[in-house]
């Protein structure tokens, strides 16, 4: 950590800082300049991360040097964590698309749906059960039997499943029936939540944050990690700027940065993220091409009856087009994906 | 409801979109022109918020014409909602100000600081048991030790209290002791919170989301309001931007905009917003003028050593400066607070 | 400035960064610690500007401590700077009010609000004859025109006179007629044109561009103090976010941060910023309350006819009112205006 | 257009709006509800932009249905603008690479550039002579000295050149040596500069503003369209935003978006956007990916001695891989690439 002082600080100021670093059990390197004084501290300055240094007569920046995260740094673990659920592997070579309507609706909907991008060869099966919407009046999810579905529609399709937990009092009822717990962008710093699914046996796709940068991200993460669960999966899903023609801004360049800076596996939701159906298609490509190691696509079997977010959902046709476009780039980087091949996807078509 | 067609939409696709409104129970208005085409749909149009119109051919653009909540509007209601707690008014004539450290830390510190805002004008006191932090190795509040503590100091001084809580499991244990609930920034869209709180027969101070628009912010206070708890108040403590100088930007346009869409009162942090002492008392003055009904302020007996957010707290004697510079703009535009006479504010300093 | 690298870095590399900062002149600090090595240059770094030690190996971060401009800052002059514009003062103590219209349309329309303007108490006339309009198919100003009827309303009115020059090559001509400059905020990092401005011996009101921070806005105010021109004055006019009920964010919080970091007066203008007739009031009174030295405000005498902006302007009679309402709040704060008396006030609306 | 009036509005101030629509020309539509009054004008409405209906009583809201810009719109023109510059084609099968340094700093550093650069497949070389920078004690480029040696080492190479203009009163003299105008993103709002660009015969590359929206992009364009130059070159270069672990956000949803909106090409610089030369190569893959017809990239023979932004910028040897990895991406969507097999490649590293 940097403690920046003023030049011309009492030298009695200067001091009381000092005093408080060596308290604190800190070693103190100081150069002094005409205009600034500059206090280093090195090593591990945990323990400082709640002085209000700030506070002090004389002191006008603090600088810290180390991440506030430690479990989801690189520097921690310098190899990629994969998480296996079922017999689907996240974060290894092979690209992994996760798709679903974006709220389970009733049996003949989840079940199609399971079984068309089990075909058209996705991995997991995402819906929601409880959905966090930003009005009280619109659909807000079928609850426990959603869940239901969802949970045998994934089970009939093989393929492992995730849906959205959005409170601590929720989480032993969807333990009961899903694979991967969803913290969705508006709860990602729930920190109560966070807590709790540290302490289960799950993985968990935590969501970026609306306005969460991406060490804010990392110190949710940590939340997690910090309890025990080491499974977590990034997802990154758009953030929110001046920019109004795509609901959000979905922001690639989180994925490399990210993989420099973690070791946790990364997954993109561009349906969220430009909440336009047409925009899903290139979006996925450019996530796939920047190093995601999977996607997760919001398909309904008639977006136009859908309860929710219809305007950026694909149906079965448009959906099966995105992963005939995407499976060149997948193999164009070297990675794998489980798409069929381009005759077979004809033959599912019709 | 407005829903613009291109103009070159086939006859049938516009039908298509005609009858589904039919169906849904409305009448619509049509207008064509040669590049769009304009359907019109006046009146109570909530059915219609959950159907995907984007998901149907030639649709361009969906255009909301009432706003999406209903009790939080002025038109709804259109004198303003005051909220009694113990014998504060807020909403009133009265600028109320709200004081207090951001984490209750000893009996020592919450007790000093009960009695000495209390002595400069302060109506409530504020002071964090559950806090949220973005890192998890952050000092996170005593728990319930915190909030006996708070409870005791705000009777000793006959100070209402205000506190955060973070997840609905906390809710009775707050109950126990709290006049008013605080929902942090964070939380503006736990939905599951919100609903509860709005089961509950004490007044809800709900901060805005460091990302969320007034239309947001003001759904979530329905959420609260439709559950049949009316006793909201609104707090503007600034959104992300990407100006850093400050922590956040307090947006203080949002005061006069909010007083015209809603009847519901609306108090301003600027510690939170600026993160900055030194700017807590200009923006103070000028969340006064603009017409706050109340001020949230950090106060602490020691800076230096509190254990949260030392960086925007005042100390006693710059608080009591502040209260000194807030009072003559709030006779200035005809306001009432409860700030003793210089005289007596320089009696209290000694 | 503070050069950090990565612990684990050769020891070849981090000297060839010491060598790179010796053959620059500099004397070099290092602390070594496990995970991270500091290096720290104490005082002149300007020629360090240019360095791009990112593209040296194990360099993480490069962390600037003095700030980028010099004439600009408290630090190089701890004193106001005043501007005297014939016998305008403006960043003493009276609060300067400028108003006009947004474009200059035809004599009745510049000569009946200066008139106007003045008998309410304002000391600068504003009036577009150049405008810079997103679109090129709506009104652009009368060009010299409109220079030449502000010039004589501003005469005949005895009020100082302020117009945009948008480019180099206008400068001569809006010289002839304008007492002050003004350069708009998407001309806030027009380069060129800040640098001939720099030249003249006018002052410049200088407008912070919609996505500039506080350091970018002094910068640019450095470019025309660094060719001589020491008479800049700052423009808060909001900045772009997310929200859009308003059409910028009015960031009031930069004034006291700008106060702070400069000697450069301040002003504001509230009816860009919101966009809204009925927001301009209430942020002028915040504006003030601030510590704004300032205010420039749109008037019309028939908003509803005007060729730009006129969802933000204010009538004669709204424009009355505001003054009324701004003049107890620079009375509160010990500042001055030239807003005459209610009943004066009163006459003068008959 | 249509414009939303108050319920409650008074019948003669509704007759108001009509009645100016009337004046103005055009028909209304009118649709009576309870809370609301539509009115709607179909077609051409250009002439109602600058009318300031939000003065007008009882209006709360105006929606304007068509988009303010019209040459630069798929509407207007629906197949796809192939911009020819000697023999390179930019906007038709082949992905164009455009490369070199961001500051034209010597002959040596400018020819190597070229020849490495051409040699692995770039068909256009960057470079600048006069440099838009943030503080005016930074290196401001070689000026005309610059041109001439890019334009020489473009000859000698045989690259097309693009160099930024700053301002008007440059205009000619960089015609003189460029094949291509770029128009940085400071100054996409600078109209006089713009319009004087739309009088010329060679194609401009517009940089999108760092806070500029979609639509605004595209007015930018549009007065260069509308002055007779339709030779626009769009180009995304990352946002502002929050996020600030790279300098900008590159927004590449914006290049489906923009494909939609327009028929002009569009070309991505991912090295401005990120600041960080390892996220460049990432990038650069995404942007292929999600349609981009060119690329931007910074590259310098010994970045670590570059006068500007060398911290982004590539070696020849990152380059070249940057190159290689990009190849199998342009292939896998079915576009072009003038870069050199393997084995060349190979063979140019040694």
């Amino acid at each position: 950590m940097i403690i920046v002082m003023n030049g011309k600080t009492d030298n009695t100021d200067v001091e009381k800082v000092i005093q408080k670093l060596h308290e604190m059990g800190h070693e103190v390197h100081i150069s002094r300049g005409e205009r600034r004084i500059i206090l280093g501290v090195i090593g591990d300055v945990e323990n400082l991360a709640s002085v209000p240094f700030y506070a002090f007569n004389g002191v006008e920046e603090i600088i810290r040097i180390l991440k506030p995260y430690k479990l989801a740094s690189r520097e921690f673990k310098d190899f990629d964590t994969i998480i296996k659920v079922n017999d689907v592997i996240i974060g290894g070579k092979e690209v992994v698309i996760m798709a679903g309507p974006c709220v389970v609706e009733n049996e003949k909907q989840i079940f199609e749906t399971a079984h068309q991008v089990k075909a058209l060869g996705a991995k997991v099966l995402r819906g929601g059960a409880f959905k966090p919407r930003t009005s009280p009046y619109t659909f807000q999810g079928l609850g426990e039997e959603g869940l239901k579905l969802l949970a045998r529609a994934g089970k009939e399709a093989n393929l492992a499943v995730v849906t959205e937990v959005m409170s601590v009092n929720q989480i032993d009822l969807v333990a009961e029936y899903t694979d991967i717990f969803q913290v969705g962008a508006r709860n990602m710093q729930n920190f109560v939540l966070l807590k709790e699914l540290g302490k289960i046996k799950k993985p968990i796709l935590l969501k970026r944050g609306m306005s969460a940068t991406l060490e804010e991200l990392l110190l949710s993460a940590e939340y997690i990690l910090s309890q025990g669960n080491y499974e977590v999966i990034l997802c990154e899903r758009g953030i929110r700027t001046f920019e109004n023609y795509t609901r959000n801004t979905l922001d690639l360049s989180a994925i490399p940065a990210l993989k420099r800076l973690s070791h946790l596996p990364i997954v993109v939701d561009p349906s969220h993220a430009t909440g336009r159906w047409r925009l899903v298609s290139p979006m996925a490509k450019a996530a796939i091409a920047v190093g995601a190691d999977g996607l997760l696509i919001e398909v309904h079997p008639e977006p136009k009856s859908s309860l929710s977010d219809g305007a950026q959902t694909l149906r079965f046709d448009t959906f099966s087009q995105l992963m005939e476009e995407i499976k060149p780039i997948i193999q164009a980087i070297g990675r794998e994906c489980s798409i069929p091949s381009e005759s077979e996807l004809e033959r599912i078509k019709k």
